[in-house]
C-alpha cells in the first residue's frame, strides 16, 4: 500500500477538464502499476454555479457550492486540495475559509514558474471572468511579468472555445482561427501563452499545440499535486 | 443548480479506467453546460490491492480499502455507488456489507442488456481473476448465455495488455496479437466480445475496435450511472 498524501480535487468545471487534471497527474508520475499512483478525491461537484456569470453579471453564486466541496473533501480525508478551474481562483480566499488544509493556487503556481523561465510578457487566454478579475494579471504582477490579452473579438472568439466547445462537448474547432488568436498576442510581444481556462488545453492538446510556446497550467497544478503527495515526479 | 443525483465511484483501478468511466458517464449524457452533468464524488484509491492477485495467488486483501472506499463515498453524500473494476465484483458483497446505498452490479448489468438482446454466446475478455473467479460467467448464467474464454495462450496476452500496457501506461499495442485473440474466440462460437476489465475497452478504442461486435461493460455502467441520477440520456 503507498503512502502518498491524498490530493482532493474540487471539479466539474466541466467536468472534461477534470478528467484532464486527473490524467495529467497520471501522466506526471513515475507509475507501473495502480497502487503507484498519487490517491485522488475528486468531487465533479456539477452543482458550481458558472465562475464568470458570477463575476462578470450577478449570476447565481458559486461559492456556498464551492466551499461545500472544500469541506466534503477535508472530511473525507484529503491532505490538500486542488482546484480544477482558473476562473474559480477568484473565489480562492472563501474556499480557504472553512478548512485546515492547504490549498494549491494554480496561477500562483504558473507565475512562478514563467518568473523561473525569465519570461517578461505573457499572453492570457481565458475566460472574460480570468481576464477582467484579473486573476492571471495580479499573479503575474507579483511576479514581475507583464501581461497581455486578446482583442474584444479574439476574446470572444475563446469564449466560443470553451463554452459553445468543450463544455458543449462539441469538439470540432474548425470554425475558429485559433492561429489567427495566437499570432495577433504574439504580435503585442507575448513570449508565451498561459492556457489560462482548463478547458484551454483540451483544445491545444486536441489541434496539435500552438505555434507560440505555451504553458499549461493544469500541467503545473498536476505536478505541484504529484510534488505534495509526495510521489516520484516525471520528469 | 441541477437536482440530479449524486454517483459515488470506486476508482483508482486503475485511475486511467476510473477517468474512462468518468468521459463515458459525461458522453452518455445529454449536456450543454457543465451544470447539465451528473455530480459525481470520484474515490480514486490507489491503495486498494491488486484484485487478480488477491483471488489467484493469496496477493494482499483489496477488501478493507475497497470498504473504506464504499464508507467514504457514502458519507460524503453518494445515493448510489459503482465500480470502476471489473475483477473487484468479486468482492461485491462484502463492499455492500456496511453501507444503505445501492451498488450497481457491472457485469450483471452487462448480462442484462446481452439477454435483451438475445445474445447465446459471449465471448470474455478480462482478467485472470474475473475469469477464474466466474464474475461473468455467473451473471451470464443467470441471464441463459453460454461464456466463452480465450485460449491459454490468448489469455497470457491479455494480461499483458491489461498489465504491461494501460496500467503501466504504455499505450504501444503494436506487440500483442489482438485480430488473433479476437478472431480464436469468434472461431469458438462467440456472437459478441465481452470487454470485462475496464482497461480493455481504453485498448480497443485506441486500435479503432474490434473485428467482432463488442459491447463495453463501462459504457454500460455509465448508462446505469446516468439514469439512476435522474439526468437525461443521450439516445
Amino acid at each position: 500500500m503507498n503512502s502518498f498524501k491524498t490530493i482532493g480535487i474540487i471539479g466539474g468545471m466541466g467536468p472534461m477538464a477534470t478528467y484532464d487534471l486527473g490524467m495529467k497527474i497520471l501522466d506526471n508520475t513515475v507509475s507501473t502499476c495502480d497502487q503507484d499512483n498519487v490517491p485522488l478525491l475528486i468531487d465533479c461537484n456539477t452543482r458550481i454555479a458558472d465562475r464568470t456569470k458570477a463575476i462578470l453579471c450577478g449570476g447565481a453564486d458559486p461559492v456556498p457550492e464551492l466551499k461545500k466541496s472544500a469541506k466534503r473533501l477535508e472530511e473525507a480525508g484529503a491532505d490538500a486540495i486542488v482546484i480544477s478551474c482558473n476562473t474559480a481562483h477568484y473565489f480562492y480566499d472563501s474556499i480557504c475559509e472553512d478548512i485546515d488544509i492547504p490549498v494549491i493556487h494554480m496561477p500562483r503556481e504558473t507565475a512562478k514558474q514563467l518568473a523561473e523561465k525569465g519570461v517578461k510578457k505573457a499572453g492570457i487566454l481565458a475566460t472574460d471572468g480570468t481576464c477582467k478579475a484579473g486573476i492571471y494579471g495580479k499573479a503575474l504582477e507579483e511576479a514581475g511579468i507583464e501581461a497581455l490579452y486578446p482583442s474584444e473579438e479574439n476574446q470572444k472568439a475563446i469564449m466560443s472555445l470553451i463554452y459553445n466547445h468543450v463544455k458543449a462537448g462539441l469538439m470540432d474547432f474548425s470554425d475558429v482561427d485559433i492561429e489567427g488568436i495566437v499570432s495577433e498576442i504574439q504580435k503585442k510581444g507575448a513570449e508565451i501563452l498561459i492556457l489560462g481556462c482548463t478547458e484551454l488545453p483540451i483544445v491545444f492538446d486536441s489541434i496539435g499545440g500552438a505555434t507560440l510556446p505555451a504553458i499549461d497550467p493544469t500541467v503545473v497544478l498536476a505536478r505541484a499535486a504529484v510534488s505534495f503527495a509526495g510521489a516520484p515526479l516525471k520528469e
